[in-house]
């Protein structure tokens, strides 16, 4: 029997963060948000989806999501899936609604949410995790959910087939060795720009002495405060440890080279977004310089507000990034997701999706499991991003433990925020705002 | 005595053009709209911009609107182009709002609205056309309206006055071409997709009649049609004028090199657009590939949705594109649009600002004409795009005769719209949606 989906119920959920400086970075500073989608069916089952939003605006991403909510209302799950890359399509390219992006920004993020409600959807019906959905796919049914629109050049679905095949002896083993050990993970919990020294060094030795192998701080204040709790962080987690550092965009192409110079004593593994999302060639000669600064330890890594497939497709075309940090709901959901993990496989960048925020811990921990199990094939430079925030709020939270994540057991994409919590920071009504 | 902004009126103005097949290409079709923006001040002198939408979703540029007004309601005009970077950065890098974006798509095209309609605003309260107000700006205030984050390694401010100073020589003279003949223009009006054979061949006849030189037509559709209706067109017009082709981002990299290889005996001027905007690498590639299928005599042309003055960077860096399209209200206003003209003067690019829709051409007349005034200096390869749509609707309209744009004379912007247009195509309330 199929299921109908017979309406799209979309929830502007705030949490108010940002008095307590966590999240705080050289860019934003806000109220952790979610525009929270249900997909309501005729059957007892529910699809959940969510893109991550900051505070203000989040009612902007919830007029796109109704916007666009007609893509799926009265379709049955069966029929979207039967042509994903047409269903994929209605809502990234919708005739009067692409003007809007094109394939980015808002409407890319309301799209995100609906896509991944609706595999949230059929991984509930299917009874399975979304990873578990997502693996068990046969290779044929991966590569017709992608919309290879713009990205031939870089990626064909034959290539696609081949390295879906290629990467399928040991699949067993890996499964197992995830089962007994999880997924590793890092923390960005210990160094956000609005905590003082004292906090930053006090989190750090309270991550070691918890398990965490790597620990990410976040830089782009003046030159010398980053310098300084570099260093604090360097001297708490030993020259074993790894420490990555993030700037969100603030810096130039030229200042970036600069301040890496600076702070390459600390030994970072990756700078993590050095300089504007957008600029693919401003990356590449960041990653040429720092590769030389550093005798190739390290890497540039960027993605958590890359657009679409197009921008992946370029940072991976002219080598500027060694790790491919993809969001879960800032691209048109798990199908752009998809062709990103794929040309990564082709193009031999690792991925560590962006996490944090609110419920991106949840998604992204099936990306990665999906991506060791089909694609990847190694944990080498493999790690999800662990924030611990808010995670009480969702029915199915990420366990971690000893610095890495254990698999989901739960079927669907882990996103289902509980009903008390969304009427209670539902915005502007909910308890906690009025 | 300073003006004070004391409200922020926005209105969803939507014109049901979508039935004629105006308007329709590869890639859009719908109603062409406004998100439309009014300054109420404590004078009598309102500042009104808009950003061009294409119909459903139009609520949704202007929820960002609305999300971003408070970044000028209660400041003075005074006080906001005392330090023009801070205002500008205060719509385009909010720390909450940002995220949306980041600078590009919804939140991008809201802050473009709310900045020219303050630029509309201060031109009003001088009494000035907008290209006047702009065009007698000192060079040092017209850079220090730009803001040079993340294009430094591109242009710096130093560089920006070096160019404008280059190009003072001459300015009476051509302004008093300008008044004497207009400023040259092209009609996109006869080639939309959605219209048949001999409605091309006549429109183009007529095009031709009123004085037309250069008409442009869309491709995108099934290349033997292409190849067919640009065959007529180029038999209409002869062999003189010149024939422009707009693909609107439907082509694949490689798809668009053969597809040019099939239109090139039409001998296009330019192709427009040929593969997704966001693919600086693509356009590159294909520039390449074009200027070599035809001996130098086509270029790529794109820019009316690339998101932000960074895009714009890489595009001119790489050489992919022959002549920058930029568009008055994708990019977040006049200050953005000022930073692509530097850069495109820089790199020796020719400007040809995206219009039609709705109010586009009414904006970007101004831009040409300041950009030749004290950047460009030469007519050559200098056109600005013309549809015949909508103007009735605006107080101001453009005046095109012959070919030509003349010179608008009424202060401010010219994209206010008459008060009887918003109260009828006000959607959902107004008479022609009710």
């Amino acid at each position: 029997m199929p299921t109908t989906i017979i309406g799209v119920d979309v929830h502007d959920v705030r949490f108010p963060t940002a008095a307590a400086g966590d999240g705080s970075d050289a860019l934003n500073r806000g109220d952790y948000s979610a525009t929270y989608v249900q997909l309501r069916t005729d059957s007892e089952v529910t699809g959940s989806g969510l893109t991550f939003t900051n505070g203000r605006g989040n009612e902007i991403t919830c007029a796109a999501v109704r916007a666009l909510a007609g893509h799926v209302e009265g379709r049955t799950v069966e029929d979207l899936f039967a042509e994903p890359v047409a269903f994929s399509r209605a809502l990234t390219a919708d005739v009067q609604l692409r003007w809007l992006g094109p394939e980015k920004g808002v409407i890319a993020m309301a799209a995100g949410a609906l896509i991944n409600a609706a595999w949230d959807l059929r991984a509930r019906l299917a009874g399975k995790p979304m990873w578990r959905l997502l693996a068990e796919l046969p290779a044929s049914e991966l590569v017709a959910s992608v919309d290879f629109g713009h990205i031939t050049d870089a990626l064909t679905p034959g290539e696609a087939l081949e390295l879906l095949e290629k990467a399928a002896p040991g699949y067993d083993e890996r499964l197992a060795l995830l089962e007994r050990d999880g997924f590793p993970a890092y923390t960005t919990s210990v160094g956000w720009l609005g905590y003082p020294d004292e906090k930053v060094r006090t989190l750090t030795r309270a991550a070691v002495a918890d398990g965490w192998t790597a620990v990410k701080m976040k830089v782009g204040g003046p030159i010398e405060d980053d310098v300084r709790r570099a260093g604090i962080i360097r001297e708490e987690i030993g020259p074993g440890r790894l420490l990555m550092m993030d700037a969100n965009q603030v810096w130039d192409v030229d200042e970036a080279i600069a301040n890496m110079g600076r702070l390459a004593p600390a030994n970072p593994y990756w700078i993590e977004e050095p300089t504007h999302a957008d600029d693919v060639l401003g990356h590449a000669k960041i990653a040429r310089a720092v590769r030389e600064l550093t005798d190739g330890r390290c890497r540039v890594a960027t993605g958590e507000v890359a657009a679409n497939r197009v921008i992946f497709k370029q940072l991976f075309q002219t080598g500027a990034i060694g790790t491919c940090q993809v969001d879960a709901c800032r691209v048109a959901g798990v199908n752009e997701v998809l062709a990103t993990l794929l040309m990564a496989a082709k193009f031999g960048v690792p991925v560590c999706p962006h996490a944090g925020g609110v419920g991106l811990c949840e998604y992204v921990q099936h990306l990665s499991i999906f991506d060791f199990l089909r694609l990847g094939t190694t944990l080498e430079h493999r790690m999800i991003e662990y924030v611990d925030h808010l995670h009480e709020h969702f029915t199915d939270p990420v366990l971690v433990r000893g610095g890495r994540y254990r698999l989901p057991t739960k079927p669907g994409y882990s996103v289902e925020l509980r009903p008390e919590s969304v009427a209670t920071y539902s915005f502007p009504d909910g308890s906690a705002w009025s």
